[in-house]
């Protein structure tokens, strides 16, 4: 397939006809043929106008057919073969095998979240019949389940460029629960955005869903983006990314005549807390542990572990001594973009702490050198600029006096993705005391693990209080995603036959309801 | 007991020091005694930050603990006798058996929130073992559970002074999430908010709880509200009210440097579709139906039928006669607040509809005399003012000439609490067709009933799209409110010993789990 450099509204390929963009190979700095021009206001209407008319036959599709069309995305994706895989790794400078591991992940989310739509828990169906001798009012018949908001606007990460992208799992997601996607673009990678817009496309096609179902739009987020973040037919919004972006876009949400949820995953630099039996028993291999985590994919995840607390002395020395030769001698790795890159260095740069190690320098453009710092838990309390995200391979060891510095720096952090533990036997009871604040502080809690890798399954919680995300309530990772799309209907003294299937006297889809107070088995 | 005028700061009644008010009876304009004088900043902080206090121990009492606690303030509500009978008639004018019929049910909904507490379902427990041996990487052990938000400001309803109120459902449910709450009370009945805040806070010490699960503040909206919604410590809010309040707490949570969800009940007038062949059936008896529901509490009900929408012609003319005809004779009855009864008196009086039915007059203060308008499908798409919702016994007919305009005037309507459906056999599938929009728009609809009358029960949605509420997503009524107060963490790879008992390996709390993919029998 030749890239077109054409948006998708609906089924139709349109050449937008605002500024056009191209994207940078980040490992030359060369611009990629083709040019994607920015779409028009008109189109951003055309695609919600679309997306709209398709939301009341898209919402009501069965259960097995919305599965089978997020089955069918997968298939496309994959489908898409070598072409796929190797524009991503010219758009983004990641290395061929993590792309393809990311390619993986992406169809194997869309199949979890067609799973998860077939076993139907997210109706959440209750039933509560209808008691007529009630005294002293009778009881009317009500039952509740969950339908999908509407159409969902989502902006793609630059740093999962399948994964949390046009098919990723903003867009799985909204598709398990019923909504109708239109995706802006990352200006990092649309040539991956092209390709795999259009395999989405291909899947409604092939399932005989309404086009509207799925548009994909370029621009810029300023324009694009707040059009349609703006547009009444929108109902939702999903973004990863900066916390600028993401403030932006709620800002927007929030101002509209109709304000609207906006899921946005921004920032955190993930805490990791060393204990000090276990830094004592294995402070070496805690260091090579944490320099692989802080140093993969040149850092460039939400989950990096930018910041490490423990008690000073002996101990954290000889931890920061080993993460400090690791990091001397780790590999400058490209990122993603040269704007990515430019705030990497100027936050480094701009670091108001000791630097106690910097990575290899690099040979190429755009090369990410790994930073390690060091400061004192009274500097941190003082200055909230040390708990901003540098989004990259850098981290910051904050080194406590006491229990109770420990206790000020954590409960002094914004909220984060994830907080991590690393304990021993001996740490258990200090662990177990920290435990009510992590919880108040974190989506993840992880011990004896590294935040980075976040495994698509139930229990995942990709997600946490602000500004890690705009919304605590939910995660963007895991099959408990599909429930940030929905909101409670109540269908009171319905006729069997208005009834929808899942609300059935006779219980079609054989749904576990909340029948008068139990749970059926 | 004396009422004292004084708020309650966890165990501690104080008194406030900003301007004083007093609650009026609306049934002779009279103040009652005793004043109530209105929170300090400093009060709003030393509320906040008990509330912060108790907020780890509580959210962890044991399920058993907490249902009791629910309990308990039901019991202590009982235990106030006549008293609070008495009171909250005179601040409300309410009549006696409404009153008695709502301390039912406040006491009702909060058992059934100890039900829910103990049932545990909310816990969302997910399970997702370690996979050591899975390629090409292992899968780590991943646990999740629910935990509450934090500390819960809420703001009472003047039409509810005990079900929407001090120990109403916001208040319930945010308890039963394991959340601290702090009541605004509202300023219409005081002396009800302190003999209800009393008795919550004898369930607080008798059940053995930190003091900070509850404080009562006194103030207006603008100063106490807003600080309290403004205060880093409250993590989400809850009110009942008119729509300007209600945006104006939004616009606080917003601005906040973390802003937190708002879930605030506004402003619905709850559309009622009448479909040809039950109109000309029965079009006697649904005027009947309609005028008792609308006139019922002086028409101070979110649900209050304040649209009736259906084909013009000489079946909709004889239900319109039969209902001018009994709002005609329809007694007046005193409104809840002098100010309600004069934004009323504004609202029918600039009513830009034809005016067909005005009921009778009263000779006491602040009495409501039901209004009945009428106006054709064109000038209400033309007018959104016809759209504002009056609070008390008004309603207006929108005369429409064919299904298209029907239709016309159901998307424009803004988003609603309920929609209601008059309809018979022949009528099923013209309300089929309509169904789409109608669950766009509503969060409860009903067939062949009114709207008036909310059941507290596992299936009820008492929400809706903006305006009706500020977050569609959940419900203020009904079990499923707990969700509101609650954001998901995962743990992972944790030890057993360090996992909460929702989550230990045992399963000692014996919940149904989503374990490995599969619900548990």
């Amino acid at each position: 397939m030749t890239l077109t450099g054409q948006m998708l509204i609906g089924q139709h390929a349109i050449t937008g006809s605002r500024e056009a963009i191209r994207a940078i190979d980040p490992a030359t700095d060369k611009p990629l043929e083709p040019a994607y021009a920015g779409g028009t206001e008109a189109q951003v209407d055309q695609a919600c106008a679309l997306a709209s008319a398709a939301f009341d036959s898209y919402r009501e599709t069965p259960l097995a057919a919305r599965a089978q069309f997020l089955e069918a995305i997968a298939n496309e994706i994959e489908a898409l073969g070598d072409e796929l895989i190797e524009r991503a790794v010219a758009e983004t400078g990641l290395p061929r095998p993590r792309i393809q591991g990311e390619r993986g992940r992406t169809c194997q989310q869309l199949r979890t979240f067609a799973r998860t739509v077939r076993a139907g828990e997210w109706l959440d169906v209750r039933v509560d019949n209808a008691l007529p001798e009630r005294q002293p009012l009778p009881r009317p018949d009500l039952r509740q389940r969950q339908v999908p908001l509407g159409p969902v606007a989502v902006f793609g990460a630059s740093n999962f460029p399948l994964a949390f992208s046009v098919a990723g799992g903003d867009t799985a997601s909204a598709f398990a629960a019923g909504c109708p996607v239109i995706v802006k673009a990352h200006g990092a990678h649309p040539g991956t955005s092209e390709l795999v817009g259009r395999a989405v496309a291909r899947a409604v096609k092939t399932s005989g869903l309404h086009e509207g179902v799925f548009s994909l739009l370029f621009g810029s987020g300023r324009e694009v983006g707040i059009a349609l973040v703006s547009d009444p037919r929108i109902k939702a919004v999903g973004f990863t990314g900066s916390r600028s972006g993401g403030m932006a876009l709620c800002k927007a949400a929030q101002a509209r005549p109709e304000p609207i949820p906006v899921y946005a995953e921004m920032s955190s630099i993930n805490p990791v807390l060393l204990f000090p039996a276990a830094l004592q028993a294995r402070g070496e291999a805690l260091a090579q542990g944490f320099v692989t985590s802080l140093t993969q994919g040149a850092g460039q995840f939400c989950t990096n572990p930018g910041l490490v607390i423990a008690h000073q002395g002996a101990a954290l020395e000889r931890f920061i001594s080993t993460a400090a030769d690791l990091v001397q001698h780790s590999p400058a790795q490209t990122m993603l973009t040269p704007g990515i890159f430019t705030a990497y260095k100027a936050g480094v740069d701009l670091m108001r702490a000791e630097t106690v190690a910097i990575g290899l320098k690099g040979e190429t453009p755009n090369q990410c050198q790994a930073h390690l710092f060091v400061t004192q838990a009274q500097d941190f309390l003082r200055d909230p600029t040390l708990q901003a995200e540098m989004f990259g391979a850098a981290s910051l060891v904050v080194q406590c006096a006491d229990d109770n510095e420990i206790r000020q720096v954590i409960e002094h952090l914004e909220g984060q993705l994830t907080a991590t533990l690393h304990l021993d036997d001996a740490d258990l009871e200090s662990a177990r005391a920290l435990l009510p604040m992590l919880e108040r502080k974190a989506g993840r809690l992880l011990v004896n693990g590294w935040p980075t890798g976040v495994e698509v399954c139930d229990a995942m919680v990709h997600g946490g209080p602000f500004p890690a995300t705009s919304d605590p309530r939910s995660t963007s990772v895991g099959t408990a995603a599909i429930l940030r799309f929905l909101r409670p209907v109540c269908y009171q003294d319905f006729p069997d036959s208005l009834l929808p299937a899942a609300l059935k006297h006779g219980n079609p889809l054989q749904l576990r309801r909340l029948l008068d107070g139990q749970r059926e088995d």
